[in-house]
């Protein structure tokens, strides 16, 4: 299964009948691109994951509603950066549904299937004239071209834009998924300072499409982790607009088109964890044996989310004793005198204990920029992968203040 | 009630009957002071409190069963810092062992009166010859003089040692609390890498003790916050004499002694977060309003472990839409559009947006070395006060490896 599709070079136009484009509209005092549009050209259906926060962005109770007027259709998604709008109060609930309505009267679509997303700083008024100026220039010039600008217009402490296409051939016929997406900052496993906007030409009916988003979000974006802070702004977004032709997916088909989702999805994920801000160190932690899966996240999530784990691999130290200390504060069930702890397949600890493994070779391990860590339990048959990264001055010093 | 106790220069020894030692036996590989002993001239009523965390540390271990044993009485207190004897297997378990053996024996009582403490790195097993070689030279020079010495030697990377004591009366006999106590790294709310160590000449009940020492620790040690990890090895002991002699306290006398207790424990873990690694600012957060009281301790907790609110105030940053954030992914419920939130009483947000007050002003507050910060949910009564800091460049480079 996993050699079933190809990757290609490409981006959220990929997918054939969709355009995007990027620019600066001012919302960014740096003068730097904070305004996309993608647009479908024939009605889509729309698969959606948003935050779990309680505190949710206007946006995203927007494209929430919007979601059920439409029945799950949509021709645009209209993002900016530099700013959240989010605990902007009625305000900032006029300024959301302004930036769709921009879209839809120019597109001629009711203004529902125009979703809306914003990220950047919490609190601050949008400055609205300037996004419905960029609205209609962007308009002026959707092409399939302008994916990599959008990826740039969607970036905030990011450093590099995320992109990533695939295409399959069912029969005769070609099928594509392509996606952008913006992390960095307030990334953690239960939707994070994120967006991800993926576009199909396959057909497949919504719930179909919805099912098959949840599953590849769930061991993507759900598996990742910055720095623990989960935003009131995440958002994954898949338009399919069925151009590639034939009937809807089902069975076989539709195996192989998660499957390339979640490679689309997973792919993004790790870029974000890569492009964290500071992150020097990428680690893919996996705990084995925990007494059921959500202990195995439990026990995984600890880890990835220990501040004293973290700074660790910042400065390349095998320091197995605080993970056992991070699984052991986790509600995974642990016996510490069953516990296996390895840096990139060498063992660091066995049954709780340290092994006779050198200190200097399990730190070459950890001073590579990319390393795994596995946790075995010995309890059960529950799994979980995680990606991380480490925790840096950078970090710290990006996140200080304005 | 506030005033029923008079605040003295002193320390563990305050208390009639209680002596004391700290040196360097050779643990830390930088020759600081390394070794504490606490000795009662007369078996002791003893309370304590250990770690939640399911991997503990074989003095942890071992001083949980010795309370079964000795039925709660202890002659004296043995701790090292430098090394944890955490993950150290059944040499652990021995080495902890021969630590309260090697003081039992020469002060004469029963092992199982003798608590051991250890704090330091993980999975490093304990030199154990120079220890006991240490423990036969400290018990030679215990002291009432000696508390200050024995605050050193629990220090890891404290920059300073921590001790408090307070008398009161009870009728014509003076009453007295003192302790020391240690934090720094992995400093949590639900008992952190921290020890404190407390005396009392009172006469008070082993079932009055307890009570009265885990209802200090929940307003105290279990509030505040570092850097959110949970250690293997905190532990808070409380050891009561008698020596001030009269009846066993109760009634008024016992809420007098609650009082103080309280103070004395609050004391020392606000000692504890100002010496935290690297930190530079000392926050109290008091969240109001919550439904209930679990609601306003789990959204008090989503704030002070939150990475990206620590990281704003070591900048001066009174970015308040990441504590809404924070609080919006608790597992307190939360209304956003009833949320006010003020620095040092000035209201940065109301009804969950921004006031008009200046971000100069509310700048002020946060870059103070001393603030506090109020969320009001208005929900319920609920209500919640932890201690906490800022989150360091300085904190990364302390903890990234050695």
């Amino acid at each position: 299964m996993k050699t079933s599709f190809t990757v290609v070079k490409g981006s959220v136009t990929m997918a054939r009948g969709f355009r995007a484009a990027g620019m600066a509209a001012g919302i960014k005092s740096s003068g730097r691109k904070d305004l996309a549009l993608i647009v479908s050209d024939a009605p889509a259906t729309v698969a959606a994951t948003f935050t779990t926060n309680q505190v949710k962005s206007a946006p995203v109770r927007l494209d929430m509603q919007y979601m059920v007027a439409s029945g799950g259709v949509a021709r645009a998604i209209v993002a900016n950066s530099g700013n959240a709008n989010a605990c902007t109060g009625k305000i900032g609930r006029i300024h959301a549904r302004a930036m769709a309505v921009a879209v839809a009267r120019r597109i001629k679509c009711p203004e529902e299937q125009v979703l809306v997303c914003s990220t950047g700083r919490i609190g601050v008024n949008l400055p609205i004239v300037k996004i419905e100026a960029g609205i209609k220039k962007l308009l002026k010039t959707v092409s399939r071209g302008g994916a990599h600008e959008a990826a740039q217009a969607i970036m905030t402490s990011d450093t590099r834009p995320k992109e990533v296409a695939v295409r399959f051939k069912l029969g005769s016929r070609a099928v594509h998924i392509g996606g952008i997406a913006k992390g960095s900052g307030m990334i953690h496993p239960k939707m994070a300072t994120m967006l991800a906007f993926l576009t199909t030409d396959a057909v497949i009916t919504r719930a179909h499409l919805q099912r098959a988003l949840s599953a590849a979000v769930k061991q993507s974006f759900n598996r990742i982790s910055v720095d623990g802070d989960t935003s009131t702004n995440d958002t994954v977004l898949l338009l399919a607009n069925g151009a590639a032709g034939g009937k809807p997916l089902g069975g076989q088909a539709l195996a192989r088109f998660q499957v390339a989702l979640n490679f689309v999805c997973l792919e993004l994920a790790k870029k974000m964890v890569l492009d964290g801000e500071g992150v020097t160190k990428f680690v893919t932690v996996t705990v084995h044996g925990a007494m059921n899966e959500r202990d195995a996240e439990a026990a995984a999530r600890s880890v990835v989310n220990s501040v004293l784990v973290k700074t660790s691999w910042c400065g390349g130290d095998p320091n197995w004793g605080r993970i056992m200390d991070a699984i052991g504060y986790s509600r995974a069930k642990v016996r510490e005198d069953l516990v296996d702890i390895a840096y990139n397949g060498v063992f660091a600890a066995r049954r709780g204990v340290a092994t006779k493994v050198s200190l200097q070779k399990l730190r070459r391990s950890v001073k590579q920029p990319t390393f795994t860590l596995d946790i075995h339990l010995h309890l059960g048959h529950g799994r979980c992968t995680m990606y991380s990264c480490d925790l840096t001055e950078k970090y710290v010093e990006l996140n200080k203040g304005e």
